[in-house]
Formats: C-alpha cells, structure tokens, sequence
C-alpha cells in the first residue's frame, strides 16, 4: 500500500506510554469531491495532543497519530474544490469535517456542528479514524482547508491553526478592541497568541501569570501589564477592571475563581479556552452575583475567523513564538514531554518532513 | 422612644427558631437630607429572606426584621429629595444604598455598587442596621424609593420590587424580545415573573419545571411550551435550542448542568438568579465547550430597570399572582414556612398593616 490509500505517520499505542511514538501506516478516508491531499511540511504541537495521547480526557482510538496544526503543500484537489488548486500551500485546523448543513453551519458556527469531525481520533462516516498531521500526508475537506498567505512561513503559521485561532475567535467575539481591557491568563501556547491578537486588535492587555519569569516575553508581545497571581492579593487593585478575561491554562482546579470573578467588570466574562484533566473548583451561584459575571468557554472558531486572523497576522507581520524539532520517534517524544513540562516557548513545531517521509510531490 | 427614632417589625432571633416572629422595635438610620420616611402598607415575602432568617446564607445579625418589597406611603421627605412627595405611594426593593459616585454607579450598576447596602441586616456608615419591611416603617434613600404607577395595586407591585425585578433585569440585558426563545427554569416566585415579562417583551418562553402540575399555570402566563424536567431525556429534542435559559430554582446542586448547556444556542448563556444553600456540581471546563456557552448571575437590577419594569406592567396590564397574609408573628412564621415547602402560588404579600401597626399616618 502506501499514498494515496495510506499516509505514514508518528503514532502512540498505549495511554501509559504517551512519549513512545512509532512510525507506522495509517488508511486514508476515502477520497472525495470536496477533499484536498496534502503533503505536510510543518506540524505545530498542541496540548491537546499530549491530553489525547496521555488519555487525560479519556480513552482515546489508539494507535493514533495526533497533530492539528498542519501546513503543507496541496498535491490532489477533488473535482468541486474551488478555493484551493494544486500547488497551494495549505493549513488544515483542529478540525476536518462538518456536515454544512445544520443551523450551526449555515450561522457560521461550523465549530459546533454536531456533525463535526476532529482531525484526529474520530470517526468518518465509512469507519476510517482521522489521523492527525505528525504524518506524511492528510486528506482534508476544502472548506477546513486554508490558502496560507505568502507572507507567513509555514514553520510561524503552523500554531496559528489550532492554538491561534482558538484564541483569536472568543477575542473577536468578546469584542477585543480599542477602549476595551482584557486579561490574558497563563503565557503559554496558547496565551501567546492570545497577547499578540489581543494586542493587534487594540485592546489593553494584561498578562496574568505565576511565572514571574515571563515577565519581559510579555511586554515585547505588546501587554501592557503583568500581573504575578500567587502573590497574596493580586486582585485586590484590580476590582471590576476587565472587559473579560480569557484563561490559557489548563490548571483552573488550582484558581480561586471568585478573586478571578472580582475583576471582572459588571456582566464580564471569564471565558476559558484552556481545558484541564480535573474539575474546576466547586463554585456557589452566588459566587457570580458580586460582578454580574458570566463563565465559559469556547472551541476553536469557525472559517471565517481563521481568513480574518491569518489577514491580521500578514497586514500586521504578526509571528508565532516557536522552537523548532525535526520531526522523528525521538522528536515528537521530546516535544509532548516538553509540553507536559511547560517547557516551551511559546510553540513546538515539527519540521523536515522530507527528512522522515521522503519527497512527496 | 417609637418613630421616628424606631420602628416597630417581627423580627428573628434565632436562626435555629426561623419561623418565631417577635414584635419588637429597632432604630431607624439617622435621617438624611436624600431619605424618605415610609409608613408600610404591605410587604412581599422573598425567599431571600427565607434564607437569611435560617441561617443558609450564613450567620445574619440578629435579632432581624426582613423583607424588601415594601410598599407604603411616603410621610416624610429630606429637603434634598425631588423625585418623591410627602403622600407619594412609593415602593423599595432590596437596596436602600449606594455610594453614587463609582464608576458602576456611574454606569447604571448602582447595584453592584461595592458599598451599596442591603435594605435589610447591612450596617449604614453610623453602624445603624438596615432593617427589613415586615415593619410599621422604613428609611429609604430618594434613590432606591420608587413611585408606583396609580394603576397597580399595592399588593400586587410588591413582589415586583424584588422579585419582578431580579428577573426583570436579566430579561432585557439578555435581550429577550421578539424572535428570541428564552427558557425559564423554576415557576416560583421569581419563575412566574420571569414568565410574565419575557412573554410581554416578546420572547418565545418555554417553562422548564419538574412540576407537571404547574404547566396549565405557565401556559395561562403566556408560556408557548412546558417541558417537564424528571422526565428522562427531556432535552434531546432541544439541543442548541434557546437563546438564553433564566434559572429561578434554587435547587441548582440537583441539576445536571450538561443538559442544560445542551439547549443553549452557541454561545448562549445559563443564567441564574435562584440562589440556593449548595454549590452547584462539580464542572469541567470543557463541559462549557460543546455549545460555546456560559453560566453566571445577576444581582437584583437597577433604577432605570425598575422604572421600566413599572412601566411595563402598567401598560400591559400585568398583575403579579399572589396570595395574601395579614401580617402578625403567626402570619410571618406561617408565610416563610410555606415558602421554605414551596407551597405558594406565586408569591405571597403580607398585608393588614394598620391592624398590626396602627395607622401611622
């Protein structure tokens, strides 16, 4: 067998041995109209790939190949595909399918169609199990399939497909903007982004960490301020100051979230995009009521968002922090563990792909 | 001493005894030049009071005289005030104090005003505390006293004061109105107001109630559905349904959240104004993620709000359903026992006071 009814890909077989990644062959779902074929050249590493394969949020389809932010070259388009041709270079996000149809989709809320299918671990409507882009090749559907803008390399616009566009949605639909003040909680992947769109937008940011140490990456991403939470009374000068915050880290078990509450301006909203394997912590419905506030989250964005924020990225050469590794068994082990670790500034990304997978077009 | 250095109420002294009313006499605030003395003439029983007296919402001072949905006339006027005269039929609700001067006062938030007080069991500036409305009079700030509308009864606005407006408040934040489905949880005191307005702003209301026997009362306040709760998968059918849910219960700890989340449309919000004595079940963040939804509260509403709402009701006629208690120690005792069994339909409203308090006029 082999391309184009399978694709190689790095894979993990076992919950407890989530560092231990095999070279191994996957099946391709079956090719249709809509369908792009992509040979991968870059892959961002995502905390979702490490709670997947770690089985933090739950038993996952295994052998799996994780990896959602996947840029690559278009080698086959289908025969109704208009937006991409053969050549292009591609992003394909945390998600591949959704069925176009449903209220959600026609209202520009793809992202919640109950259809949806995730780019990896789950199933297509034939059986096949979507494999993600730690791999030679994906095939994506053209409307989660995205034109990379010229400008933006492909090793900086790899994160933007999953982590960036996380961020950049609740911030757009939150209202980031000129007057408005926003709270980024936690410096990672994910809250990098979240600065610099936030930044871009025109809000005033300000970075809430309990790392002091991120201190000075924080304002050379444009925040205004920084905010260090486990010193005793953080909170305390900062009563009803936020538009909303917008929490990157997946540790909310450890938040006192009513001090959180208590910055939040009246009717403001503590919107979570960062997603733990423990509860968060008991609250009363009365915790809400001193701030009027709201708490909630969101998943990734839909299409739309994702043309807007690679405009935004390219008008404003807007770049990802990242660290490059080439991928391998041994690569892909070290980034998810340097991952697990907090080890990372801000983004791993996966590179040389020819080295591990050949030429492919 | 008597008024007005006192007013006479039945007041709690002991959270473990919640229903022993005794009359006794407490010490009005020194009066202020904004203040408006008022001889009450009936009063709603909130569950809020419930809670205070029994000690669910933590320990109260004691002995307290509660309530704040007070209506009567006002017989003295600060030099100062302007909205109200000597002779006025004016309401208070559950705020008699702000500062004015902060900025959420500034914005129409009066009432998340850090140094608001409550109407009753909350110490003014002098150390004077605030006393309830199951009283001879009350001492209420120009601010938070209110002239009722000659066309509603003062039985029947009461129980608007507190809990017509906490639900009031939300409503229209919320944006209900035309083309908007809005679910109300709980048809209680607060449920069968939320019920009465959205329908008279407009909205699609659909009544989520684990009493079946309440649907022919939901209906006849105007509610298009009723959907009764135990009833196992009760809200497959309404996935990505309503545009915000309004929760009135304040059995919240008995709810399984998830399902509740389902209903929302993307990015839809649980609103709850039902505060109970337990926390709400444990959450993970992600829970909020298949909808893109949010779950917070509201603290009561403001003066634009409670105008409005006044305004509302006269125009369209809208009654409160209520049942009447003449007011003594056995009357009081009698009504929060009731309302602590759920056993009132809707609201009930202490009356009778010159029988109690003589004619204070």
């Amino acid at each position: 067998m082999g391309y184009p009814e399978t694709a190689e890909g790095f894979m993990v077989h076992d919950h407890k041995k989530w560092t231990e990644f095999k070279k191994g062959e996957f099946k391709l779902k079956p090719f249709e109209d809509r369908d792009i074929d992509i040979a991968i050249e870059c892959c961002g590493v995502c905390a979702s790939d490490l709670h997947t394969i770690n089985g933090g949020w739950g038993e996952a389809p295994l052998p799996l190949c994780v990896g959602h932010e996947v840029v690559g070259k278009a080698i086959k388009v289908g025969d109704a595909v208009k937006t991409i041709k053969v050549g292009d270079r591609v992003g394909v996000g945390a998600q591949i399918q959704a069925d176009l149809t449903c209220n959600n989709c026609k209202a520009d809320q793809e992202n919640y169609c109950p259809n949806a299918v995730d780019t990896y671990g789950a199933p297509y409507k034939d059986g096949t199990l979507s494999q993600g882009g730690y791999a030679s090749h994906i095939r994506a559907h053209e409307y989660f399939t995205f034109k990379i803008p010229d400008s933006i390399e492909s090793s900086v616009a790899a994160p933007m497909l999953c982590a960036g566009l996380t961020v950049y949605s609740p911030l757009v639909r939150l209202g980031a903007g000129p007057g408005k003040k926003v709270a980024i909680v936690g410096l990672g992947g994910l809250g990098h982004f979240a600065v610099l769109w936030a930044v871009a937008l025109g809000a005033e940011v300000t970075v809430l960490s309990h790392t002091p140490a991120k201190k000075d990456d924080a304002l050379k991403m444009g925040a205004k301020h920084f905010v260090v939470t486990n010193e005793e009374g953080w909170e305390k000068d900062l009563n009803f100051t936020f538009d909303f915050i917008l929490n990157t880290a997946d540790a909310m078990h450890h938040f006192d979230m009513k001090k959180y509450f208590s910055i939040l301006k009246v009717m403001g909203r503590f919107h979570t995009v960062g997603f733990g394997d423990h509860p968060i912590p008991t609250l009363m419905a009365q915790d809400f009521a001193p701030n009027g506030c709201y708490l909630g989250a969101s998943h990734i964005g839909n299409r739309p968002e994702m043309l807007a924020m690679f405009e935004l990225a390219s008008k404003q050469n807007i770049k990802s922090w990242i660290e490059e590794i080439p991928i391998s068994e041994e690569g892909c082990g070290k980034a998810v563990q340097r991952v697990s670790d907090n080890d990372v500034r801000y983004r791993f990304v996966l590179t040389k792909f020819d080295d591990a997978f050949g030429k492919r077009s």
